[in-house]
């Protein structure tokens, strides 16, 4: 008996972004399994069950979603922004790879969403308008020097940078090292953009300019756009200027 | 007298990945604008007029509809996917920067979507779940040189890199010889991701080796997902190989 898994993505947080797919398989699934605030913005039914786990518990909540799933179950794990993003959905690949063969043969179904740089992007312009990369500054799974080596080729290289994870109590110095890195290959002006529940009532858009940034301003539900040096503002007299890069690039 | 201008995501083609906001958007619009693939998935009432362009006439799409938006009209910019993300939005700014200045008076809403890197990704597993770029293939708005440098830049750090515009009639031969710069980088059995249409009913899916891609299978719709050396399949009996990128990277 094998039951099924999806893997949802609830978007930035707003629900008018919440995908109609999402929708039909919270709809459908018995148990939820996730971290506790993507959880707590599910209206279940009361035959619904949720089981929620601390957010750097990603493994051992995968296996218990695919456990349970194996059961004959309908399962969901759910994830804020898109499942496969920093997300959910490679660390349930993971338990399926490392668990027993039964798991193989789940239905597996992974339902995308609208992830956080794409949210925050669109309240500001159109910042991810030409290459642009998606980094998670985390050194929990990933040693720092990579991180480091990483952000200096993709701002060498010319990419916009979405830092995901950029900053929390246990990780409280990475964020502000990223920038002095970036500093060295980066003009000052450059503009930097600090997303936070896009979308929602207790949205919060801060820009700054890579000099002057302000990293006491990030959380960790906090999304970070750095422009590339051709990342312009168009100022506008009633409204918050316009954040974006220019799809061209001249030779250089 | 300044209107409204929606610049709407649409998601990648399923109907069930189109937000709530975006049909609410579609909903509010009297005018839309956009590639006419674009325009054909809307159910547009008799009140609502469709004006379509070319798929390289992103600008004069851009000014047409901030022109008929300053009239006072409540006019949509459509793009699929995400509308943030090598498509409509960015156009919109460059309009709006160098047209009149009442441009800038405009209510602009953007409307951000599932774009087609993460329905490609979720349709097959998580190839997104570590660090990733996305970079556009189209040497139509910057130098190939700089694609070129970018590949590399973005390979040799260890990003998974998704390709937009991989191909078309009029850029025939720049996806093999991305390819090609790449397996100066990457070793021969990384995997790559051909994804077309995700989540339609006429969507085709196929996973290569870097060594034996055939770009013969690519048009212009294809989203490629080029993993990392640390990208992974997981072979399973009755279903296509799951493929995901571990969330961790060791100490190299």
């Amino acid at each position: 008996m094998s039951g099924r898994l999806f893997v949802v993505g609830l978007g930035p947080g707003s629900p008018d972004q919440v995908t109609p797919q999402a929708s039909a398989a919270v709809a459908e699934a018995k148990f939820f399994y996730g971290y506790k605030p993507y959880l707590d913005r599910l209206e279940l039914r009361l035959d619904q069950t949720a089981i929620s786990s601390d957010n750097r518990e990603e493994i051992s909540r995968a296996r218990a979603a695919l456990a349970r799933a194996a059961e004959g179950e309908t399962v969901a794990v759910v994830s804020g922004g898109d499942p496969g993003v920093f997300a959910m959905a490679a660390a349930v690949c993971e338990a399926i790879e490392a668990g027993p063969a039964a798991w193989r043969n789940i239905d597996i179904e992974i339902v995308p969403g609208v992830t956080a740089m794409l949210a925050v992007a669109a309240r500001i312009g159109a910042p991810l308008g030409h290459d642009f990369c998606a980094i998670s500054l985390s050194d929990n799974l990933k040693p720092w020097d990579v991180v480091e080596r990483r952000l200096v080729a993709a701002a060498e290289a010319g990419f916009v940078i979405a830092l995901y994870n950029p900053i929390s109590k246990a990780r409280p110095w990475q964020l502000g090292k990223a920038f002095e890195q970036l500093r060295t290959v980066l003009p000052a002006e450059t503009i930097v953009v600090f997303g936070r529940a896009a979308g929602r009532t207790d949205e919060r858009i801060e820009v700054f300019s890579l000099g002057e940034v302000d990293t006491g301003k990030a959380d960790m539900a906090t999304c970070v756009i750095i422009g590339s040096p051709e990342t312009r503002a168009i100022p506008r007299a009633d409204r918050p200027a316009l954040i974006y890069t220019p799809r061209s690039l001249a030779s250089q």
